[in-house]
């Protein structure tokens, strides 16, 4: 299986491509040329992370029949001082509020998702330390 | 140094974030309960490593003062056959169009990101195989 896309630069510092028919555009920080016309790339790789597990985390606990008002997954990334700067960690907050949320079953969907389903989990842990917490109401 | 976001759940297997002041969605595939709110999750991963290299190879060259009219960034990952799917390779194509552009120095500033800026391939070279071709006109 494979994945594709086709990353055209429009001018500046700033970039466009189509991912399933859906328009993403980075662009750089001001200082460094940017525009304002999209984030930072380095970040979309925060976002990746957050929404594939979140959403094994949604598809595993509507399975387990668990209902829950918000969910949120907070994502806070530290870089290295050494250069070139990457993230050296990622740690997630999974924050959930609801009535009488079962914190088991949170925590299985969770470890299911880390350990067996989430792909993006399963590269940056060979590049990163990744690590989580839950948190609820 | 670090970086945060926080990424909300809004309903069904869709989220949304803001990075640096733009809004991301993301949503699952059709027939894994998406509805069309954003592209899947695991492709911006190709966006993040295209735009961050993009934007260094284009910082390089406006130095060394190499104009191009058209500049693509082509990125083809391949994902493994084991659960969790993750990509295993990514292969890039830098692809420029313009008048007398000098290969030297392309594949100079190419280099140059691969090898000492670009913090995602940094990152990405440690869980899977980062690979490069370029193409002029």
């Amino acid at each position: 299986m494979k994945d594709s896309i086709n990353v055209k630069w429009t001018d500046g510092m700033s970039f466009e491509t189509e991912i399933d028919g859906y328009k993403i555009s980075v662009d750089a920080k001001e200082e460094f040329g940017g525009q304002g016309k999209g984030p930072r790339p380095k970040p979309l790789m925060m976002m990746a992370l957050a929404g594939c597990t979140g959403m094994d985390v949604v598809s595993i606990l509507n399975k387990m029949r668990v209902n829950f008002d918000d969910f949120n997954v907070i994502v806070d990334a530290e870089l290295t001082d050494e250069h070139p700067k990457h993230y050296r960690k990622m740690h997630l907050i999974y924050k959930f509020k609801g009535e009488n949320l079962p914190l088991d079953k949170i925590e299985k969907a969770i470890t299911l998702s880390q350990e067996n389903y989430c792909g993006v989990s399963a590269s940056y842990k060979k590049a990163m330390e990744i690590t989580y917490e839950i948190k609820i109401n």
